[in-house]
């Protein structure tokens, strides 16, 4: 059975607060005729704070795609790794254990992928799978969790490592002046996230089914414009209203295990604006204090993007977990509009795994 | 156990032949101080057609990485489903008993993914997992079949999708003048492949092991510059070289399932360019005429990136298939230096499935 174990979560240094971010949007679209809206959008996402990782001067400038995409390898090579040998650690996991690294990250583009780089730079084996995934936006989170769960299915013994790494910041577009984007310059942050999911062992959550599903013709409601300046965010303003056309599905997935999707122990939500978490413990029928996890993301760093629900379960993890065999649920949700989820069981101990290269060698399929 | 099913190809109906490749590096670079070595390598590609989604006086035109993008996007809706539709009807699959779709592609970038709009437009369920990968290159094609594979071996029920699209016209960059870049503009093609992996049943090559390696500290070798004006592409001209490092990878696959590789029945291999395959003979003690298929792509459609090597499958169904039983190797190459291989038995046989949505509802993990 696949654990998905104690994320590794970090944000950068530079902060900006909600009244700076209103303070921006007011001098910088005074004369917008919606202005008033887009204040009132912003002040109602919540976000206290953001963490970006260039001071805001920085990030309000435009430097071209290139030297944006440029500034993403440079940042993604400085921070990940201190990511990924926490999220290691926190496994009890070595590099040579990993079997396949699942990269997930919507806002920079290298081929190759930083997958090579990091089975270079961190010691992994040579023969690990490489899945970097760049076009399933902050869903690609709940993908990672759910083709690690998978790869694990597939071979029991196996480890996944899962790092979503997200600076959307460098996809800030002055020029973007739709409410759309300037609620999206107000919500969304910067942040990486690793995890590590144990083929044995570890502790945390028991990944025992998943499930995608795309809301049928919504695929221009999240998507990006590919310009000679880069990705531009277009969010349409139905998004936050998709919780009731999604809720079914999760509905679905816990039937599917035999669970009331209402009466689980622990949600692992993604955080991609107040009203989906609001309508959410809604259709769901629970406490808004269930998604406190989700709320705490929100809040503290503004919608990371792919790497939400490893924060979120970070939190989980910080308060102190859950009792084993606690049920619950985890979801990401993004461009498609797809929700990619999953359910499982709250497992501790399985200690330190064997780290013998004889017991290597007879793990992988090849 | 998997069944990678017969492919399903399209290739453009714009013809380039190598004399007219010849003319257009001729005419346009006649100052350039390495133009004779750059014919030569062109001339030694073996590449006698290609086919490509324009005219070749649109494709020489660079219009800039927005307009390059929407004609990937409306090429890629125009031309995809009649090659996924003959995909399915080849295995013998509905749209109905696909589980997961694998796009890979690195010719162009949309958020949501062809996934997304393939799920909408061509009736798969909307459970359909989606895994689209952009940055694996030319080793997109053998990953895909290594995912579907580990997706089957998860779900044994399941069915999984392959499309490689690949329009590498698109990627053409006048200004870019290396020996490289001159060679890259005389061997790349494009094409659409896709095929069917199914969880049970089926003709072809039944996947029993796969494996992935990646040559240490190569990833500069093939890479993409990402600019304002596109994707560059970047190639090393060590990278030619790369077969003796990587059939050591292959020769390890073959021993890991007991067999050996020299000694297998047919070969389906990545055409990246000549010195590639006559090497890998060499390094696998294998007849030329083993890589017959490969070498046939390479002729008639130049290296068409992650869809050769169902290209490659496609003729060896063409040329009738061969014996039940009989063993093979699928490897595709690509950044990183990434490569993606497996091991597996043909298999005949094993009609149409069961269709019906009774049984479809037990077979899924969701």
């Amino acid at each position: 059975m696949a654990t998905l174990c104690k994320p590794s979560v970090s944000v950068p240094e530079h902060v900006i607060t909600m009244e700076e971010t209103l303070e921006l949007a007011r001098s910088r679209h005074h004369d917008h005729p919606q202005l008033p809206l887009a204040l009132r959008l912003i002040e109602n996402t919540g976000v206290r704070t953001r963490r970006i990782v260039q001071p805001i001067e920085e990030t309000l400038k435009h430097p071209g795609f290139e030297d944006r995409n440029k500034i993403y390898e440079a940042e993604a090579k400085a921070r990940v790794p201190a990511v990924v040998r926490q999220a290691l650690d926190h496994a009890e996991i070595l590099p040579g254990d990993i079997d396949v690294i699942l990269y997930v990250s919507c806002t920079g583009f290298m081929m190759p992928s930083m997958t090579a780089w990091l089975i270079n730079e961190m010691g992994f084996p040579s023969t690990t799978r490489q899945i970097p995934i760049a076009q399933l936006g902050c869903a690609a989170g709940g993908a990672a969790v759910n083709r690690a769960h998978d790869f694990c299915t597939a071979y029991p013994e196996a480890n996944a490592l899962i790092v979503a790494c997200e600076f959307c910041s460098l996809c800030y577009q002055p020029t973007d002046l739709g409410v759309g984007s300037l609620l999206s310059n107000g919500l969304f942050g910067d942040g990486i996230a690793a995890a590590v999911v144990r083929g044995q062992g570890g502790t945390g959550m028991r990944l025992e089914r998943n499930s995608s599903y795309l809301i049928p013709r919504t695929e221009d409601w999240i998507s990006y414009d590919v310009r000679a300046t880069g990705f531009h965010f277009l969010l349409d303003k139905r998004v936050p209203g998709t919780m009731e056309p999604l809720a079914p599905a999760l509905h679905d997935l816990a039937r599917a295990h035999a669970w009331n999707a209402s009466e689980l122990d622990f949600y692992i939500i993604h955080a991609g604006g107040p009203r989906i978490l609001d309508d959410l413990t809604k259709y769901l029928r629970v406490e808004p204090h269930a998604f406190r996890f989700s709320r705490a993301t929100l809040t503290e760093y503004g919608n990371i993007a792919s790497a939400v629900v490893l924060d979120a379960l970070r939190r989980l993890f910080d308060e102190g977990g859950v009792e084993e065999g606690a049920r619950g649920m985890l979801a990401g949700f993004g461009p498609g509009i797809t929700a990619e989820m999953s359910v499982g069981t709250w497992q501790t101990g399985g200690g330190s795994r064997a780290r013998d290269a004889a017991a290597r060698a007879v793990r992988t399929p090849a």
